[in-house]
Formats: C-alpha cells, structure tokens, sequence
C-alpha cells in the first residue's frame, strides 16, 4: 500500500441546522487548493454531521420519566440529560457515578449514547444537546453520491465520532457512517506469509481510517471538522459502518 | 495541526532473534531516502520486536497442566498453546469455542493473551508461537534512545499491535509500547469552543497513531513491519504505553 496523507480542511464554518454538508466540503476543498482523486476518503465529525441535520434537544423541554430520576440519581447527572438518553438507548448497560454507558438504539455502545453537549452553542436561556445522526450511514452515503456526482471520481464518505473503551483509557476515533469503502475488511482465506490461514480475520478499516483523522480533528473538533484521507487502497467490497456493529448474540460483555 | 504523513518503510527483512531493531530501522530510513525529523514517530510491529528479542515458544516443549487441559477442551484449541496463554495471563476473562480472552500479565485484555503463530516461521518439526515482548515500553524506549542519538533529534517510537473490541467486529491497531510521546493526552481543563470544560477528557493518543499506521502496515504485517508518521504535533507531556491501560478498580467489565 502506498503512503496515505491525513489532510485537514480548514475553514469550514461553524455548521447551522440546515446547512449543506456537501457545499461545506466542496467549499472547504476549494480553499485548500484540493480536489478529489478516486479512493480518497472524506472524513466528517458527527457533530457537523448533527448539527446539519438539527439533531438538537432543547433540556428546559424534555419532562424526565421516573426511570431518568432515578438513574440521574445514581449518576449525579440532569434527570432531563438522562431521559434523552433514554429515549436513545436500548438499553442502559454499565452506569456508575458521573457515567452512563449505554447501548444506542443502532448497536454502539458508547456513553452517554453518544450525547454531549460540548461545543454546542447555548441557546436563548435553553441548554441544547445535540443527538447522533438518524442514520449515519445514510448521511454518508448521501454525502458521497454527491461527491461522486461532482468529482466524477470514486470516493469514500466516513462519519466519525470518539468512543471511549472498556479496558483501555483515553478515547480514539472511530467510524459511525461510512459509504464508498469497506467499513469492515475480511480477510478469511488470505494466507499468512507463511501459507496458513491469518489468525485475524477481521479487521476494523473505516474505524482506523477515523482514528487516524481524529490525530488532525484534535479535540476541540469543531476547529477541523473535515480531514481527507488520500493514498488508501483496498479491494474488499463496500461494507457500511453498520457492519462494525458486534452483533448482541456475539458479545461477552452484556 | 498540520498534514499527517504515513510512510511505510518497506525492505525490513524478516526478523530473526538477536536482530538490532535500530540497525534494521536505519537501513529502512536509509533505503528509503529518509531521514528522521524532530516530532517523527516510528511505528514498529509487535511481532519483529518479539521476533527479534527471540520471544518464540517451541509448543512441543510444553507440558499442560490440568487447568490448561481443560480450557483447552472448553474452546477447542491446543493444550499445549492454551498452557502458554495461562502462563503469559493474570485471569481469563472470557472463553468459548475456538476463543480465549485473557488479561495479559500487563494488563491487555486481549485475545490468547497476545499469542500467536500466523507468520511464524515452521521450526525443523516444531511449531514455534510467538509470546509478546516482555516490556514494550522498554523496547520502544530502548530503540528510541538510539534513534535519538544516532538523529540528533527528539522522535517518537510505538510498538503495535491488533486488539478485537468487545461490541466491534474487526481489530484495530493500538499501541503496546510508547516512548517519546504522550501515549494519553489528558485534556482536562482545556475549554471548548463556547469555554466549557471538554466532556472528553483522556484521548488515546498513541493508539490512533497505531491505529493509522496499521492502515499501511496490512494485515500480513511483515512485509511492512515499520512505518513512519510524521506531521504530529503534541504539547501533552511523555506518557507510556502502560498508561494506556485502565485499572482493574475502573474497569466495569471484568
């Protein structure tokens, strides 16, 4: 595989519900003297993503169920924060004081189900939280048929968030929506350097891809929202990011 | 933060015990017109440091003990493989058929204790595994001594390998040792754009750094065991690899 360059793009503006995700990166290649080769990979926050499609949850609105008492008592958490992340989650899987870990109604685990309310502008007197994207992949896929449609190139379309992990501290990049690459690659059958099979089967591609534009992102995300992946190359078929979902009857750790 | 760079260094050859790493990383520097930057970092493989700190275990040298013989059972693996992965493990967190996930001596939660034998070399009749390296941290550190000394200027070295995620499918590269860079970055304190307190508070810094030279290394990972990043830049304070791993008292899933 030859040499990948991680780029960010600089100058896409604070996102507002509404906004065009597509005029925002094309705008934003535009000013970085970039166009879009074929296998390239655009990658975007979530929370652009979000905001573009006016995920946000006003708090002062949202009347908490006994359940969201409870667990905000357990949590020392906002029982309204907690009833959004009810109304999220399938389920509630570790929580702990100042910690909700749950499973997002797709399949994520991930605390808080994925809400937050960092860099989110406060609104008139209201605290606004902002929710994952309807469907990732589908904003991905939307995002890169129109990319494909004004480059005339083959692209891929990742949306990244961070997630924090059991056994290991500190958060990393990965892939919530991805659109155009194989999101999961199977390497069954591929023998080893020596002939035998490879122990590992599966390898997790679109979250590398986004843990490697997570090292341009930075934290303060909203500063560099889109980074472009240029010099990947695969030949496994399109998978969506869905499919890096451990499906429930796989996972030990319930 | 600037353009990241993955530059994988191919020719390493295959990697034999009492092989000098840094001998083996200047030839690859030199083979590839490259020299070394202040801020570089060089991504090295798990498999050629155990390789070449001669970490191979012959399985038919093993005697299995009671407890090994009947995990072995349990999942359907070797007895005698099983024997060394309770022997490099604190506990077994969880197993079935064809599967063990152990806590390695050091921590790692990981499949087989971090043991395996795809692209280990056959012995004359002997099937050779290939433990972990005994410290990471001190084999990167260890390389990355001399790369300084031999360069002139401040680089970082990680030692990578592949971890399977427990509500993911696919493994994604993290890192196993760190030296010279800040393997966590703790953003506690740090504002967000609106100038509250960041929600995320611990990025795994050198897990993404692995994570991304994992996408050039591949999956038969010998044939490109050494990749360089170049265009990271940090002000977080050194931190190991081992800090990477979450204590025992804050993990909700053992």
């Amino acid at each position: 595989m030859a040499n990948i360059e991680i780029i960010g793009l600089p100058g896409v503006p604070m996102v507002q519900p509404g906004d065009n995700l597509h005029a925002l990166a094309v705008s934003a290649l535009v000013d970085a003297d970039l166009g879009l080769h074929a296998g390239d990979v655009l990658v975007v926050a979530q929370k652009v993503v979000s905001k573009a499609e006016n995920r946000f949850v006003d708090v002062a609105s949202v009347t908490p169920s006994a359940a969201a008492e409870k667990l905000a008592a357990e949590t020392g958490k906002d029982s309204r924060f907690v009833e959004v992340v009810l109304s999220e989650s399938k389920r509630i899987v570790r929580h702990r004081e100042n910690l909700i870990i749950a499973e997002h109604k797709r399949g994520w685990v991930m605390a808080n189900a994925g809400i937050d309310h960092s860099n989110v502008a406060p609104g008139d007197g209201h605290e606004r939280i902002l929710l994952l994207p309807v469907d990732p992949d589908a904003s991905a896929r939307a995002l890169r048929d129109e990319l494909v449609a004004s480059y005339g190139v083959p692209v891929g379309v990742i949306i990244s968030d961070s997630f924090g992990r059991p056994w290991r501290r500190g958060t990393v990049g990965i892939a919530l929506g991805a659109a155009g690459l194989p999101a999961i690659i199977d390497w069954r059958g591929h023998p080893d350097l020596f002939g035998r099979p490879l122990e590992v089967t599966e390898t997790g591609f679109a979250d590398e891809i986004a843990a490697a534009a997570s090292l341009v992102m930075g934290q303060a995300d909203e500063a560099m929202p889109m980074v472009l992946v240029r010099g990947l190359s695969w030949t496994a078929p399109d998978a969506d990011a869905a499919a890096l979902v451990r499906p429930p009857e796989h996972d030990l750790f319930r």
